[in-house]
């Protein structure tokens, strides 16, 4: 039997029952004769606790300071874990990031990992011991100073060690069952998918699920380790994300999808769930994901000559924000002026729009709009591209909702529309049921989705 | 200007605002031309709470997984700390015991100090940073794991420090005013010492007083650090304790004491202070100790031939216990039979009573009594073994209150008797009295005592 790396988040060692519980469940995992690397986060409250106080000791915390303040979390909950199953009779030892071999730059507060040396994690396995790790931490390679991986770092913690150990899978125990094909808090028919692909995982993980970051996922892809994504409550199988179906899932996606399509609009993906597990150059539906955290800017009256574009982005840019969809209108001959809109994060639109006032000396557009009244719908799936059929459904399916489109972006495998924030939920419940995917239609392909 | 190594308790930094006070004290201190390194206890009720948490997951902690887990508060109150002294605008960076180079043995909960490497101290310092270092805590030289230092180890590790940085003072700050001639709580009358011998406070700290501890003391005797206890609530000067008194503190004392003796029982101690800052070969009375966490064991009916008494300690060392005092009376010629008194901590009553039992079948003693209704109160003072008066008017003022004498000890500077609890108080009272150390007395010695 192989290695396996866990990671259980702050919600599953939120209290000390909540660490025992998950001990039960790693000493099961090693009784069953694998050898045990876990990932944990700091316990419930704990890292927002820490976030107060530091707010309250300073308006401004330094980078190297707060990551040395937050790291604590990880230190206390991974400690408690390993007692806990020492106390169960079993051997574990807890390692710090620094001591796991977690190498990143120094970017404090949300540093990249450079390197995995896991010298000590290895020697911990093979004396016998279940090797604990705190998440979301590791050691700068230069300063040799404490970090943090930012978001999501304890995933991609889990991941990094899983590729640096070489380990058959990476599983992430989560308060939600696996990946669903919408949020279940929106769609009440959404399923549990049993497996989707690194690339589908990534453009739910663009365009507004949760479950897993797209950070992470990528880490996955890159080195090839197999995630399942799982709950730490309920322990049954939850969602694998690889590069290929694995093989011992095929028979449960039959038995969930066993009917020809007889509806036009889940036609193609039908197809390929009744021809097998090899769904090339088919269109297969994911999920349908949505994202209400971004908001809307539009730079109206720009001079439609080449290089004001660049301009508007560069001054975007230079204010570190990210933006997400871009677009154009077609110029209005009468005039040579055009509008450009696109999406940002809500949390920096004030930044972007004092950068955008400060550029109108330079661009001369006429005016900005600041609308965060704005929700992004989003259907993912592989070859959809080259499906015409898919991209008529998901707009007539808005349609009939009564959904209006404000913008579109398109991927290979993905289509994303903005609407207004109120229509966001009908919308993805619409979109959900025309492509067959609700729990009650026989229609249903489960190869994807997306989670809360 | 020198470095100066400063110590914070866990009610100094008890809280946001208790930080931001102590922030301000270091720049204060900064201000006046020092190099400053801090030594930061956790905050409060932290360790506290940690140790019941390890209690809820696990009946016996794990020595490294608790070690682990432990640390984990300074490194939350050294970070706020430093976050609280940029906002001050002053550079800080703060070090976990590890990063300042405290090498410890592997003892777990109980590591003992090999080496101090503090180059990074050193470099931070060298830049004009403050250095912020976790007290309580280090990293074992052969496996580098996370060691804590046990009880006091925070003032051990500051000590500790300014050795290894030869600091002009390490400055232990508390929620007292400094060391008392007696426990403020049970004789009013106290009187802050402005300075103290290291031998006294030795004697002191072995002796129940609690303001720092043996190991802390005799770690600054052997490097010869001066140590200043001082409140981080008041601002004002604390006690020194040193080998010498420092200089500039001989006004003050002389203006404490001014007057000749006239009472027989201080003669010899205000003889002293008569002369000045000179008291060799003179009896210098520092103060009054008392201590109520032990309890007494009596061996009754041990055979009086050689041998028998190491059988009886060989039993109780081999359990691990400490004891203290040891009394054997002179043996009851008509039986041959003698009995052997000692006293430990009451934490470890049971487990010594139980190994005696098990002996019993070896040493053939007629029986055991355990009693843990006993006090212990010391006199300490230099030169007291060559003044017989002092041994005298110490037994004159216990008899005149009352208080009955079940065992005596003495060494070169004290003299300790073991009573009734409840005769522990008055005692202490009436022999600071009768020593002139009460405050409002003209006759007062005030070279030495005991804290809290």
């Amino acid at each position: 039997m192989g290695l396996v790396v866990q990671k259980y988040g702050g919600s599953s060692v939120a209290d000390a029952e909540g660490i025992k519980r998950v001990a039960r469940r790693i000493v099961d995992t090693k009784k069953g004769g694998h050898q045990v690397v876990v990932v944990v986060s700091a316990m419930g409250d704990t890292t927002d606790e820490l976030i107060d106080l530091a707010e309250q000791v300073s308006p401004i915390p330094a980078g190297r300071e707060f990551d040395m303040l937050l790291t604590a979390g990880e230190r206390i909950s991974m400690a408690l874990l390993a007692m806990a199953i020492k106390n169960l009779g079993h051997e574990a030892q807890s390692f710090t990031g620094s001591q796991a071999g977690v190498i990143t730059d120094s970017v404090h507060n949300k540093a990249r990992i450079i390197d995995v040396t896991p010298g000590r994690i290895r020697t911990a396995l093979d004396e016998g011991n279940i090797a604990i790790v705190a998440g979301f931490q590791g050691v700068s390679q230069d300063k040799k100073d404490i970090t943090t991986l930012g978001r999501g770092g304890s995933d991609t913690t889990a991941v990094a060690l899983a590729a640096a150990l070489d380990a058959e899978v990476c599983e992430i125990y989560t308060d939600v069952d696996g990946v669903f094909t919408a949020d279940p808090r929106v769609v009440k028919k959404a399923r549990k998918m049993d497996w989707i692909a690194f690339e589908d995982m990534l453009e739910l993980a663009s365009s507004g699920s949760k479950v897993l970051l797209h950070r992470c996922v990528e880490y996955a892809r890159r080195y090839n380790i197999p995630i399942h994504v799982r709950s730490s409550f309920s322990g049954l199988p939850g969602t694998w994300v690889s590069s290929e179906r694995p093989a011992g899932l095929a028979q449960l996606t039959s038995r969930l999808a066993p009917h020809p399509a007889s509806h036009p609009a889940s036609q193609s993906a039908s197809e390929s769930a009744s021809q097998g597990d090899s769904p090339v150059e088919q269109a297969i539906i994911s999920g349908v994901s949505h994202d209400t955290s971004e908001a809307k800017i539009t730079v109206v009256g720009v001079p439609d000559k080449p290089g004001e574009a660049a301009t508007i982005f560069r001054a975007v840019a230079d204010a570190e924000i990210n933006i997400d969809m871009i677009v154009q209108n077609v110029s209005a001959a009468a005039t040579a002026l055009t509008d450009i809109s696109f999406t940002l994060p809500k949390s920096e639109g004030h930044k972007a729009m004092e950068a955008l006032t400060r550029a109108q000396k330079v661009i001369a557009f006429d005016s900005l709009r600041y609308d965060d009244q704005i929700g992004k719908i989003s259907l993912v799936g592989a070859g959809m591209k080259t499906n015409p059929g898919v991209t008529a459904t998901f707009f007539e399916a808005l349609s009939n909702a009564g959904v209006n489109i404000e913008l579109i972006s398109t991927s290979e495998i993905r289509i994303s529309v903005v609407t207004r924030a109120d229509d966001v939920n009908p919308a993805v419940q619409a979109v959900h049921s025309a492509f067959g995917l609700d729990s009650d239609s026989d229609e249903a392909v489960v190869y994807g989705g997306t989670g809360r």
